[in-house]
C-alpha cells in the first residue's frame, strides 16, 4: 500500500486542498505539523525551501496544485478527456489567482499600503472573480465544470474558512451557486469526516 | 482542422510558452497582437479580464499555463503516466513561480521598495531558484524530467529572453547544464523557424 506523509504547518492556508483530496481517497495519510519556532532548521531540508510537501512512499514532492491534480486523477476528479481536463485545470488556476492577490494583503508589512490593497481587494477583485465564479457554477449544473464533482469544487471549499479568516470576506455571502456548492461539498462523507476530525487551527 | 486564435500584446511575456507549443505542433495559428492603446476597451471582453486567451474552434479559453498543458499533451510533452506528469507539473510550477517572483519587481512602482526587490531576487531569489534547476537537469540527463524533452524544457527556455529584458540577468549564464538545455530547444526546428519569423519585441 501507497504510504503518504504530508508536511506543513498547523494551518488549512496551502495543505487544505491535498488534505481534502487524501480524505476524498479514503487513503489514512500520516501529518507532520511543524511549528514557526522549528521552521528555520526544516526549511532548509526541503526542495524549494518551501512547504506543504507530501511524501509518497518516501519520494517528497513539493508544489501543492501539481500534487492535488495528481491526486485528483487518482480520484476520477481531473476530467474525461483533455478538454475537460483543460477546463477543470483553468478553473482551479482562476481560483488559485485570486487567493495569491488576496495572500498578498495578508503578507504585506506596512500597514499604509496593507489598507489600501484591502479596500482594492474587497471592493474590486473578489467581486470580480467570485460574481464570474458564481455565473460558471450557475451555469454549470451547480459545479465549476461540466455538472459533476471534479477537484476545483473541492479546491475551492478547502480555502473559503482560511481566506475569510485572512482577510474577514465570506465569499460565498450572496452568491446562491457558490452557496449550495459549498454545502454539497461539505455533505461528501469522506469530507464531513475529515473536517470532525482535523485539528484546530486559526488559519 | 482545428483553429487556433492566440490574442495577447506584442510581448513573449505569458504568451510565448503557448506560441513554443504551438510552434512544436507545427500548428498554423492566427495571432492578435493588441496596442495598448486598444487594452482598456478589450479588457472587459475577455474571460477574467486578461490575456492571454486561445480561441479553439471559437471557445475562448484563458490561464496560459493550463493552455500549455492542454497543447503538451497534444504534443506527447505532459508525461507517460501520472508520476510523470506530476513531476513535469512540479517542474513548470517551480519555474512559474519565480518568474512571479521576477514580475513583481517589474510591477513594483515605489522606486526604493523596487531597488530593494531587485537586491533580494538578484542575489537571493535567482540563484535559489536556477542553481536547483541547474542541479535537476544535471541530474536528469539534461532535461527537467526523466532525461527527455516535456513541456517544462520549452517553458523554461520561452522565458528567457522575458526576463533578460526584464531585470538584465542571465540566467543560464555559469549554469553549464541550463546553458546546453538552452541551445538543445533552440535547435529544435520548429522552435527556430519560428523565432526566426516572429514578430519583433521589447520585452
Amino acid at each position: 500500500m501507497t504510504s503518504y506523509k504530508l508536511t506543513y504547518f498547523n494551518l488549512t492556508a496551502r495543505a487544505e486542498q491535498i488534505r481534502f483530496l487524501l480524505s476524498y481517497l479514503n487513503i489514512d495519510f500520516e501529518e507532520v505539523r511543524i511549528g514557526f519556532e522549528q521552521w528555520p532548521t526544516i526549511k532548509s531540508t526541503m526542495p524549494f525551501g518551501q512547504v506543504p510537501v507530501l511524501e509518497i512512499d518516501g519520494k517528497v514532492v513539493n508544489q501543492s496544485v501539481a500534487i492535488c491534480r495528481y491526486l485528483a486523477k487518482k480520484a476520477g476528479l481531473a476530467g474525461g478527456d483533455d478538454w475537460e481536463s483543460l477546463l477543470i485545470d483553468i478553473a482551479v488556476d482562476n481560483i488559485y489567482e485570486i487567493r495569491q492577490e488576496i495572500m498578498k494583503y495578508y503578507h504585506e508589512r506596512n500597514e499604509e499600503i496593507k489598507s489600501k490593497l484591502r479596500d482594492t481587494i474587497v471592493n474590486d477583485s473578489i467581486p470580480f472573480y467570485f460574481d464570474r465564479f458564481e455565473k460558471i457554477v450557475s451555469e454549470n449544473g451547480g459545479y465549476f465544470v461540466n455538472g459533476k464533482l471534479s477537484w476545483p469544487d473541492l479546491y475551492f471549499v478547502s480555502i473559503l474558512d482560511h481566506i475569510k479568516a485572512v482577510i474577514n470576506v465570506d465569499l460565498v455571502d450572496g452568491r446562491p451557486h457558490l452557496t449550495a456548492l459549498k454545502h454539497k461539498v461539505l455533505d461528501i462523507p469522506q469530507i464531513k469526516s475529515w473536517i470532525a476530525k482535523r485539528p484546530k487551527s486559526l488559519l
